[in-house]
């Protein structure tokens, strides 16, 4: 159980880029990255757009004045000449600004953290993979809800056969927050996702489905993608060309089939994500609206439900757990469990340990990347009328 | 609140082809008409394939003996010798067998009610359609699920425009029963839907996925597809080639969009039917499982739960009410509420009443026409690679 | 399975007394006992105070008009000429009546069913239970929820260990309708509930707690109360002096305690009747809202959900399943199987087959007359200031 | 919403007395105050009883080796001769301790927060209370679960008569952890809890319900208890005699009941908490299982559910957001929400800001000596052969 004890040989010194008091995703991070103080310490940024207003916040959780900094360019130079100059940072910026970002930080020589859907492009992706790898850095991308400690009990069930051969991957990540014509415009957190420009190719497939993509992964390492079909609309007039709505019908290379409904007009719905894995003898049911609960139904014997932090559960769940039995964890525990495998990642890579490397699991560079193939198929699919295209 | 009182001049005289021993719908058709012994009495049938074991059954519920036939042919030409014979027939047989007793019965000067789904091709549906109308005689279609009073709450709600413009129809039916190569063979009562010589084209798109796109259609009678997609297969190898699962998805005239999952091998599922939908202000979702609950979100509003029987009910469906509020009622209810629509259609249809017929929600022939022609165009999809197909 | 099949002799001769137009439990015992028309035949009635009204009712249910009588009394002296009189009478009337028409019924030589509670004190019980065995006659009480299959599901598990050592026992049966000073009077069912001349010495004990205390009787058969304290008040003055409220503390024989929550004025609650037993090793639990669901809770282990007539449930809880999995059941099968189990108590008697009888669970005079003992008990602890008091 | 800018002056200087690697408590103490690095910074500890122990956690969780102390003695000691010593200590000892280790800290000129149940004695409670009052200092108490915003919807709409009067206060908090008798000896963390002499002279009383019951008087502030009886039970041998489960019935001043329910034997229970609050109009029930939900029941309307960081919430609920909508909170925020009100607390207290401090809803020393007087008055009544006693 963790307990907030350093796991790594020291914290890493860490900054941010965007993050700052007006978007809500900022504050994901530091709950995540500072949950202990032991794996990462928050010493530089460059918070807001507004370099004034990012100083201000920057001061006001603790930041040296001098380093913050008023745009990520600086940043990068000022803190390569400093002794104690950051290890790691951390982009959370809108869509249209990662990918030079995260050029730059690694060009700086630093590992990066980067907000999901990673970047508009798989070459975009791959060129950043090759470049973190001739660097010998990290890149890890901000699935946040990824760390949910059930999803490791899902996929170590699934090894263990406990559900029988996977037939039906059954997703879903859909709400209905702002589906008005005013919705996204009256508010500033939610505009840019709906602007081609800034979201990229699309809006609810990039800003919603590649968590739960790269979840079903995490959970089903071992399938892939064959071909697939997405159908999408956009009901929100003023969100054309992209779509606040899409149902994606995937095959997958073990004869399994699977259905994605991603949606921002779901009218009422508060439970955003459904993960539902069918198989020969058994499925697995978890929600993120109740994240300490797994639903395991075996056909023909009464439906169990597993709760977060019982022993029964596998040591593989069981690693990341916190609060203890009959203790709610929620999101911040989840976006904690990311940060700390984060931090051990970028330990085990500067200390080159390829064996704990090998043997973490959490988003990285591969999983972002596979988040931009996911909205690139979709959208193909999409734009060529609904219709089946293979999964390139 | 209906309290059993009879409803109309007399009770039917009423007879079942099928239905006996050894399945289990003839129970529950029994329990719908005769709920109260004021809508139908049933007096004759030709109840088994195996004549002795039939009769042997019928004298066993109260039939006479000597009402008790060994065919349909012989039942329809013998009551119609009678003074007091039957007026109407409910069919319970396999479902190749549907049309020609279908036909006799109305050929007899029957009114009939036959399970679904209904014929193997629209073109059957329509014939029979017309010999009724020439006939002057009621078809009903035993959707048995659809007589769930807030299935009538759905669509009183929606026309009066409580969710908004409709944008979303999502549809289920699935469970995990029998889903082994053995699973079907050893039962007697699911062998025969997985040969298609006798189930017809499809397997749980006919014998599931029927029923909730009927439900779709009261809910939403002024939405028509007008093109779908079917993507199925078949996981346990003996029941190909027809389908164990399938995916639906749907484009309707508002502009709307569905889907539809219809499942036998969702292992576990004790879930059935679920039925959603979105509108552009709130949705309304509901499960088979527990039919006395309603939820409506209205997005931005605190989530609501209807319960049935309660004084905020839409008039339309508090009317079917029987039991009273905090008790729970089921299925038999809802088989109940159908027989009992059936009785009020064939009393009217009898006194030429047009006007109370034409107000009479409930699954006639151009329902059970719809639910072949549902599948039909399904299975044409499915059949060329699960391309859109328009909806004929 | 049940499928309607007749398992009596003969279907027995029926009548009511009460159970008319103007009341809902009527209603609820045709339901119950004509669900199949095999065990009961509805022939004669007294049903209404009005007999004019009374009179009307019967043959709009399809009662010969002979045999509406415009009282009991009438009822049983006629009956009693005719060669294919009545067997057998329920009576569905004020409890203040009960023990006057019980009697009656009783000396003329019938069986009889009466609504709980039974009678105003244990001393009429007791003669009622002698007169019964005089006559050789069955007694049986409606307790209508407690025909519920999962109730012998939990007496099964209980009996076989599957829970451990039993430690507590919490009972609740508690609805918030009618709870303003208004809301009794103007409902006709609900005003004698409340008039200590019509409903004895409580309102809620009596009315709502009666039919929890029987069910947990069912499930435990092997515990009884050694001492109780009832605690009890009336919110909605106009009740006083019957309690709208009440909470009391038991302790049984072997050690475990227990309490009873039973209201009128819990409001908002929808979820009327909920039993959990915890022993040792795990717990079971189940509300009447949802009755085809049992949560069983093993401590150290998921929680598991049995269903509804699924085959991994004990067989003396299967053996009175219908619909079948998938298929909701609700309060008027739990009605069908007790009016069942009346029959064959009725036919097993005048058979003399009392080993039959001594194998039957069912609610009975005991059942009644334990009842009554439990009112008294709690009233007279309340009546001392809810103080404990010896379970006499 | 709070986003983790600092909200006071400077971040407060604290240490832990306990809270070290062998308990699961220290842990939250820490998640709750570090949250944002902005209200706290640990920088001292005498977190073990083994000293060596204590030192090397104290410095793995990153506090300076030379304040990391063998005992609270020597810590009090020392840092009152730094001049950037501790300004407040945090004690999360075994009960036993807790009296000892607040003088001392009081005595230190130190704010003091402190596990619950506070003390042995109401006189002990009075006495610090007076000591805290003398030496201007704050005393807080960890009821760690009554962060949930939640919570504070409860006491808004309570308060703005949305339910109406209040009529019965439903209490419970139970689970059947450890409930055999080597559960509690083989487990280090729960051993002492057990044991009179450092416990106190209560187990779940003590250690469950105080949270539960602060919970209530922090949704009902104007109510005050006048009577109460309890009832508990060892069924645990080895723990008499200390109870393991309790039921407590009580008498408000205005009219209302109420019950609590606390146990450690509630077998497979896993929703530890729960609060229901009945009042003439409607109920609201929370349950800390689901601390994001909130159901609000009015009779005879649908009911509802209220969602955590929705908009329609009461503003004094919406202020301790951190996350937003369809991200789930769980008790690392309640602890945070409850660590940022002391802070805020102590803060106004330094700079003799009444004003805020009047206005501050937390957990302060009368919410301490009230648990104890709780526990007190539950023993008494218990002791006394469950009797009814006046709470004093």
């Amino acid at each position: 159980m963790l307990n907030g004890e350093r796991l790594i040989s020291r914290p890493l010194r860490w900054a941010m880029v965007g993050g700052g008091r007006t978007g809500q995703v900022g504050y994901k991070h530091r709950t995540g990255a500072l949950r202990d103080n032991t794996a990462f310490e928050l010493v530089a940024g460059a918070f807001d757009i507004d370099a004034e207003r990012g100083k201000d916040f920057g001061v006001n959780i603790g930041v040296p004045e001098n380093r913050c900094y008023s745009d990520y360019q600086t940043m990068f130079a000022e803190e390569a000449n400093r002794e104690d100059g950051i290890d790691v940072v951390s982009i959370a910026t809108p869509n249209a600004t990662h990918y030079d970002i995260c050029k730059a930080a690694l060009e700086a020589d630093l590992h990066v953290i980067c907000e999901k859907p990673l970047f508009f492009t798989t070459e975009e992706a791959q060129f950043i993979k090759e470049l973190a790898e001739e660097k010998g850095k990290i890149v890890g991308v901000t699935y946040g809800f990824s760390g949910h400690q059930l999803l490791l009990q899902m996929r170590a069930m699934i090894e263990q056969g406990k559900i029988g051969d996977v037939r039906v991957v059954d997703l879903q990540y859909t709400h209905g927050f702002c589906a008005t014509d005013e919705g996204d415009q009256k508010n500033d957190a939610q505009k840019w996702r709906v602007d081609p420009k800034v979201a990229g190719p699309s809006f609810v497939l990039g800003d919603l489905s590649t968590h739960t993509y790269y979840m079903s992964q995490l959970i089903l390492p071992h399938m892939k993608i064959e071909k697939l079909l997405c159908d999408r609309q956009s009901f929100v007039g003023s969100r054309a060309p992209l779509e606040d709505n899409a149902h994606v019908l995937m095959h997958y290379d073990n004869g399994a089939v699977g259905t994605m409904w991603t949606s921002s007009i779901n009218a009422g719905c508060m439970d955003a994500q459904r993960i539902r894995i069918v198989g020969s003898k058994a499925s697995l049911e978890w929600w993120d609206s109740r994240p300490n609960e797994l639903i395991y139904e075996i056909q023909g014997e009464p439906s169990q439900t597993l709760v977060r932090a019982m022993p029964y559960l596998d040591e593989s769940c069981n690693r990341d757990e916190r609060l203890g039995a009959l203790h709610a964890e929620g999101l911040s525990e989840s976006w904690a469990n990311i940060y700390l495998k984060f931090a051990a990642a970028i330990d085990a890579k500067d200390r080159g340990d390829e064996e704990t490397l090998k043997n973490l699991v959490y988003p990285d560079i591969d999983a972002g990347l596979e988040g931009v193939r996911w909205v690139e198929n979709c959208v193909r699919s999409a734009d060529q009328g609904a219709v089946w295209v293979d999964f390139e």
